[in-house]
């Protein structure tokens, strides 16, 4: 693409990169309610005060800015954004890049003197990723009533620390979370732009994407049990090593998604009591599958399941496992994806349809309201990773794609 | 066995079996210089003290109590003890059996009437299973000259303290650690007594054997480094999984071990950064391998590494190993043990050799003077767990051994 990048996407990318990164791995900490993410909060409320947007937080903690209309504050919004959490040691693109190239487009539409009939939003949803509280897309979810406002306020980070204290300690009223029908009935319509987190794009040598759906997906926790021994004499015969099942589990989990054609990834583990001359006692590990429907995604997990099972009564090992959270099957609104290919096509640009086995709020969003997504290209697939990377001139093109998409709608 | 506990045996157990106890698991958390640690000290010091002991510690931590001959104090000393830091979530036998049988021993000396001609001593050696420092036998290790003293005061535990300011913090000067010939010179032999890690006494129907020597055995790091990435989205093809070779390579290392006799054994492993939603960039473990002799466990540890290479190289992931700690085989001495094995006859008591796959201080001790080990029955052979166990009469037996022992050599 030979689109120069606007002026403002580059200072207002500069301007977020150093927020929570941590020195050692160049990658991002930036979890929920934490000083980093304070700063995050903070980076969006300056920006879209230079804009003259009117900002707030909702009662769930999702923050919005607002480019109002006088005299069609009566229409539904045209909201866009993504997130601005990280995974441990994630990426700088997954999420904020939805987030500064919304107000860049903003940017790119008021320079060309354009004048919304409706309100155009943007958005920055919190705990997107799930990496302090476990719940992906947490904020979304308790906007449209997803999750239990009770559940929600419940869940624990690593140290034992609930949402509840969390939000308090940061000052905001955990009392008050839960479904938000009076925000979501200004809304028309949501449109995400995300960095890709495959090589789709790059494949087919286009810089922008339209979403199709996102698989359905789930996460189970797997916890073996045997029995801790001494690794210098405990005869092999006689041991109740739970390490043995979990290895076996994370190969079957490989050999299963590879034979169905889905994804599964064992990422987290924990042995305890984890010293180096002994058997363990336990293994805990979380198990991560997506599939391109409901079926093979079930069958997918029936295997690695069955394979933990019997590798676990092999070595007298107990398991259990749990299912923490699933997400169904999404399909986009066809209308309102018509809709953007329609108008980046105006613009020449080409946008190949895809599908992706990552969640996002625009998949929470999409049980109340149409919604989309656009994907720019990554040239390496690499994701959840300090390694993740798009090229300017494609950050460029989102923004044009995203600015010719809120021309549209809110024209 | 029918022989009564000696009164003074379950008291002593019974008033050392509180400290260190976690309420959680039931397991010791042991580790030197912390405040549990400190309460064994003060527990040795003050049982010392109630026998008219003369007790002190040693430049490197180790504790010592001394029954002084008048008159005989040119002899060389009769030592026996063993120690008091447990495994994470250790079991209570595995050291206190040794130092409270020690002490018990002494009162059914004296209640006989018994006179030694030589010094008999009572050791309670520090950081013995390396659960805080990383390396085994550490005060047995400085006090032969087996291990550098700047070596081992640059020594962190998990939290990143060395061993110079843990010493320091509990009023230990570390300046002055290391070899120590002089109090060497003053030991004739060292007897420890040890719950035996395995069942073989069980398998014997014996409640107490004489060890033969200890397993060559070594410690290894694995850092198998990948690519963190996206559950999601990341093709499986595209994937730098650490976790599959690890997997693979715990799976390599079991099979090694049966093929070979030895044991092999990974009780240890962090997965970073640890978020179940993503492929982790790496994963580190530690390889405990122990084998008959020195040859075989070379052979074994060949053959877990080629494995983990072979697996690591089909993923394209990198593979780093190093040797932690290796210690080789020990056999413990000869006419020592003979002596031992005649006045456990005299006594009636039957007690056959063993070899042992767990490292000990008189292992170490042995490249310097005449060592030699009792073993005490462990009905399952479950060790380094809360499970860990033995009959009060076999205790009992071990008491009654280690007298007969003590008469015997310092007689």
């Amino acid at each position: 693409m030979s689109t120069p990048v606007p002026a403002t996407f580059g200072s207002l990318w500069a301007s977020l990169l150093p927020i929570g990164r941590d020195p050692g791995t160049g990658g991002y900490r930036r979890f929920s309610w934490t000083p980093s993410d304070r700063e995050c909060r903070a980076w969006f409320e300056a920006t879209a005060r230079d804009r003259q947007l009117r900002t707030h937080a909702d009662r769930n903690g999702n923050l919005w800015a607002w480019w109002d209309v006088a005299g069609a504050d009566g229409n539904t919004a045209v909201a866009t954004g993504s997130h601005l959490d990280s995974v441990p040691d994630g990426g700088g693109y997954d999420g904020p890049l939805g987030v500064v190239s919304a107000f860049a487009a903003i940017d790119e539409l008021r320079a060309g003197g354009f004048a919304p009939s409706r309100p155009i939003a943007v958005a920055a949803f919190t705990e997107e990723e799930g990496a302090r509280f476990g719940v992906a897309c947490l904020g979304s979810r308790l906007l449209t009533g997803a999750i239990d406002p009770d559940r929600a306020r419940g869940l624990r980070d690593g140290d034992g620390i609930t949402l509840a204290a969390a939000m308090q300690a940061a000052g905001q009223d955990p009392g008050r979370i839960g479904r938000d029908d009076d925000l979501i009935s200004r809304l028309g319509c949501y449109v995400e732009l995300h960095i890709e987190q495959g090589r789709a794009l790059a494949d087919l040598g286009a810089a922008v994407g339209i979403a199709e759906g996102i698989w359905p997906h789930g996460r189970w926790r797997l916890d073996f049990t045997g029995q801790a021994d001494h690794a210098g004499t405990a005869a092999l015969a006689d041991r109740r090593d739970p390490m043995i099942p979990y290895a076996a589990t994370v190969l079957a989990a490989r050999e299963a998604a590879v034979e169905r054609g889905a994804r599964a990834t064992i990422g987290k583990v924990t042995a305890v009591p984890g010293a180096a001359n002994a058997v363990c006692s336990s293994v805990r590990a979380w198990l991560d599958v997506r599939a391109p429907d409901g079926r093979t995604l079930e069958d997918t997990v029936d295997q690695i399941l069955a394979a933990a099972e019997q590798e676990s009564g092999a070595n007298r090992v107990t398991l259990a496992s749990r299912q923490e959270s699933f997400s169904p099957e999404v399909e986009f609104d066809a209308p309102l994806a018509g809709r953007l290919a329609a108008a980046l096509a105006g613009h020449g640009i080409g946008a190949p349809s895809l599908p992706t086995g990552a969640g996002h709020d625009a998949g929470v969003l999409a049980g109340r309201l149409p919604t989309a997504m656009l994907f720019v290209r990554n040239p390496t697939g690499v994701s959840h990773s300090p390694a993740e990377h798009a090229e300017q001139g494609d950050c460029s093109a989102g923004v044009t794609a995203l600015a010719a998409v809120l021309r549209d709608l809110a024209g």
